[in-house]
């Protein structure tokens, strides 16, 4: 009934850009928290595929992606070689890295939901897991790293709402019976450029009303962790 | 072969009062740990959901009801929205808010030892499912947020008892064939009133033999983190 | 196809002796690190169960056989039992322990490798299955623990390779049909020699290239973390 989005040849390979940007910011960040060459290959993995495999498990798709196909379990182990190897130089291009990272996010988003759609989910819920597809692998790297979710804290630039708008595109795409290669293609782009946006401009999202504080409560006993995760 | 146990429109409405009371507790701490908009509904979403995504998981039910029912998910929606803009009230009214936790708690138990039941699992794995399903979002809650989850802290008052008492009531119904809603509704009021016996009087449960010690070895770098805990 | 790496009975006493072992290091930490009963035998469970459980949820063998064999279920609770009472003495033959522990790391990489790859994964998916059952428990143990993951950290004797090594001969032994009891029981001691290996003359992975500091750039808010981690 749904038509892919795009040639396979041609999906498969945005997949891989994805996953490949995606694990270049998780072994990056295991350098900066000095893990060894496993910890960065590991790191890498589960940013790369966390999303794509808590959305295949929860709509029963198993054994996920991440697991029958080779390219996706090689490429992250690939992006984390070249970390580990010339992070000087990859922090440097961290813009281009940013770049990608917004180019997987589009194209995450649209295909997360686009499948749990194909599995029976209602447009909501499609529009949900598109949303945890595309920033799920993001959330368990800073778990594992032991950090707040970057995707929690105010003083990030806005992440959650370009994969928001790009997976509710597609929902609405369905339900009007237009999802075409062209409309999924514009709700990546839409997406992708959102994203690109908020970076430049520090695009972020309110807090609570009334709440200006700039220091998390729980954090009082270390003060300086906030504004020292503010000036990173 | 197994009964509702209450009619469904009831057994419905009860569980969204759950997910509603667990979301306030997940929007409050998110709230606390100065998140935005988006970081407060998320972690509203997780602590309502995490439970009981788990549960089905396990069991096999996928898509779980977290995503096949609507209001599940937008119920958690509505709680963070009220959060955001009424969390001084909602501070203020805490004792009302965990009164209704402690109805979670013990709606939870019982609905996820009878569902893990149904689903073909023994009686003791149905009855640890119900306690997972009870306290898994709050756990998600707290790993989310990098806290310690407040289940397994010593200066906490009882959670986990309850919740274990309640599903280990059903599991017995279930063995002597004596599950009714009545007897369902005895275990979710048991659980209910034990957990708030243990806030009022501050049941807390012993620490290994012989340890008296407050602070946590590994929290030795940060002298106070304990005794911050203990003293919130 | 695939025949018993053991005897049924054999192979069913020697995952319960895994599992134990396992338990036992999830019980210490919670005593380390302060935590009530219950949050002793929680990580207890999930220490033991927890590689499991990913690898069945992920291969969609549900009810995962932590939920299925009540052995699996009961024997980190006595785990955690132990550790309530004797913890002292527990802590005084960490030395058996850790070779225990080991035993654990040889079987469950050979055991979820073989399991993986009999519910139609592919090799290298398998191995990488097998992988993550040996150290996904420790991983989980240290994310609820609120720590970095032991796995992950650069100061720790190498863990990850023995299993690594184990993994990949069963997947060898599959390729060229030659998994035999007597094939898949040398991997498992291959690991465990490995493992033991690795404690004695404390083998390390290396760092990114050119990365020799040894204080994790976000852990600078808290000097002393690193170097406390290190003299553990």
């Amino acid at each position: 009934m749904l038509q892919q989005l795009f040639s396979p040849s041609v999906q498969h390979t945005l997949d891989l850009v994805g996953i490949f940007v995606f694990a270049i910011s998780g072994a990056l960040l295991a350098v900066r928290k000095n893990f060894d060459v496993f910890g960065i290959a590991v790191l890498a993995e589960v940013t790369a595929l966390g999303g794509g495999l808590f959305r295949d498990v929860v709509i029963g798709a198993v054994p996920p992606a991440a697991f029958t196909d080779l390219g996706y379990f090689l490429t992250p182990l690939l992006a984390a070689l070249l970390v580990v190897f010339l992070h000087p130089q990859v922090e440097r291009i961290q813009v281009a890295v940013n770049v990608f990272d917004a180019a997987g996010l589009g194209l995450f988003c649209v295909a997360g939901t686009t499948k749990a759609y194909a599995y029976g989910l209602g447009l909501t819920a499609s529009a949900a897991l598109g949303l945890a597809t595309a920033v799920g692998g993001g959330v368990l790297r800073d778990v594992l790293a032991n950090e707040v979710p970057s995707l929690l804290r105010w003083d990030r630039d806005l992440y959650a709402v370009p994969a928001i708008v790009g997976a509710t595109m597609v929902a609405l795409c369905i339900r009007f019976d237009t999802l075409t290669p062209l409309t999924s293609g514009l709700a990546v782009v839409t997406a992708f450029v959102l994203r690109l946006m908020a970076m430049k401009y520090h695009w972020r999202a309110p807090r609570a009303w009334n709440r200006r504080s700039n220091v998390a409560e729980e954090d009082s006993p270390w003060p300086g962790r906030s504004s020292a995760g503010s000036a990173r």
